[in-house]
């Protein structure tokens, strides 16, 4: 029996860990703000692949109240100026048996985890899915729905074989990656553009972004950047992953990004998962990147002041 | 007796050849939006220098029925993407006779009118000043009122010194000026960080543009290349003069520029006089512009969304 307790439980976390308790996985988890609702009842996931009810075996206020070693613990919390994902983990890590599993977006977010934690084997997951959470205890999934994974920095182990094996038995694609920082990359280059501008462009869908002139060039200007960063670290980034994205964004319906409907709802935006700590990478490498430096600082002036004109 | 026509009466055109008529000068004006109230009852000007009433000589509702020769034609309108100067000054501008007067916003906004009227004098004006247009016929004067006036492209000449006593006459500060082009560079200076980013970044003051350091960042970027836009369009701008403003702006008490307050009110953006025409001299003179970019790609989009999200 594999044991896995979930940190940072909102719609991407829930859904995936219980996609994992539906193949047969022990699923514990640390539930923040409907701690209530779901010890009651579980969670209720309305989703495109199939509705289902989720019982965790247990359900924690604090990560600290877990019994024993997990085998995975992950760590699915946005990536806010707040939330410390050491913090958030340390309460639970009690051995190197168990794997840490970050499901987040963003670039270089490993790196402090890895840090902390050097004898625990990491593996860095990017998930592609679409997934809302209308009320306490529900989930609601949208589109989507599939995983990259792989150890961090490189390579795939056993246990990411076997981690991604119980996401196949319960019907989530899990691909395995050699290199999930060129992933994670390939992620930011689109993210990194795109939700930024849909935001500080006053609400543009992707079809405005990818077909009117002045926001097609800045989005465009904003890859280069991200590929001359990427390279500097490494990364083999290319011009033809940025035309693919842009091709294919242009291809899809209209719609707005996930920062975009953050920011409708009143919500905080990840900021510095997506531009700042590439704004930081940029610094560290002297690759000069003005546009995202521009990009930045309105952001986080924008996720300051939020919609509501009220100061966070 | 000096003849005034005034073209584009908004709250700044209207408050200053106001006070040219209370210098006891002949001032006809072409009133479009607010004709019916201003035929029947003038103008209404509220001012912390002073309530009066203007009632012009005529009110026109095209500027074809004028007769005879302006010994000033003042075009006071916003530099607006659909306002085409020349177009609306044609049928005014009968003779060599008649000297052109621009009260507006921005840079390289005198190029196509002298090109099309190279006949007649061109005197530049920069306005400092506060008003709004609360009703049909009425103009609030809130603050400031100067103005820096010369010859386009550069010089005083007698009609400059002419118009100028008549402002004086009416106790408006009008300072003449050598160099027009430095001081409306200068203005832009202070315009095109701080009236876009307002905007951009949320809602923020000046004092937050001043003293957040993101924010900060970003303005004192942009300035640096207005400076290097300026100095390759032949203009001695420098950083001593960026350092002026940033001082002056963050002991001011914190207030919403006038691109904020236009925003706020659902009202159109003079985007492209205070970015559109830095960011294409920039190309012209081959200066790279990262920031201004970035700026005016997002305000374009902006100023076309509008806060409501109705497309222009």
């Amino acid at each position: 029996m594999c044991r896995i307790l979930v940190i940072g439980a909102g719609g991407v976390g829930v859904y995936f860990s219980g996609r994992l308790a539906q193949a047969g996985a022990e699923v514990t988890v640390v539930a923040r703000s409907d701690y209530e609702a779901v010890s009651r009842a579980g969670y209720a996931v309305e989703s495109i692949a199939g509705d289902f009810q989720f019982t965790p075996a247990a359900v924690l206020k604090h990560a600290s109240e877990f019994e024993g070693e997990a085998d995975y613990i992950i760590l699915a919390a946005k990536v806010l100026p707040g939330a410390d994902a050491v913090g958030l983990l340390s309460p639970a890590v009690r051995s190197s048996k168990s794997t840490i599993v970050l499901i987040q977006n963003g670039i270089d977010i490993e790196r402090k985890v890895a840090e902390s934690f050097p004898d625990n084997r990491l593996l860095s997951t990017v998930a592609y899915i679409g997934v809302s959470r209308p009320a306490p205890g529900r989930v609601l999934h949208l589109g989507s729905g599939e995983l990259k994974m792989g150890d961090y920095p490189a390579g795939i182990s056993a246990e990411a074989r076997r981690l991604a094996a119980l996401f196949e038995a319960a019907k989530v694609r899990c691909e395995l990656c050699e290199d999930i920082g060129f992933v994670r990359w390939n992620k930011l280059l689109w993210n990194l553009p795109f939700n930024p501008v849909s935001v500080l462009a006053g609400g543009a869908t992707t079809k405005q972004m990818t077909q009117r002139d002045e926001l097609e060039g800045l989005c465009r200007a904003l890859m280069r950047e991200v590929i001359a960063v990427a390279n500097a670290c490494g990364v083999a980034l290319t011009e033809a992953n940025a035309e693919a994205q842009i091709e294919y964004t242009r291809n899809f319906p209209a719609y707005k990004t996930s920062m975009l409907q953050d920011y409708e709802a009143g919500r905080e935006l990840e900021v510095e998962a997506i531009l700042g700590n590439a704004v930081r990478l940029a610094a560290e490498h002297g690759v000069p990147v003005p546009h995202m430096e521009s990009c930045y600082a309105l952001l986080k002036s924008v996720n300051r002041i939020g919609r509501n004109g009220k100061e966070r």
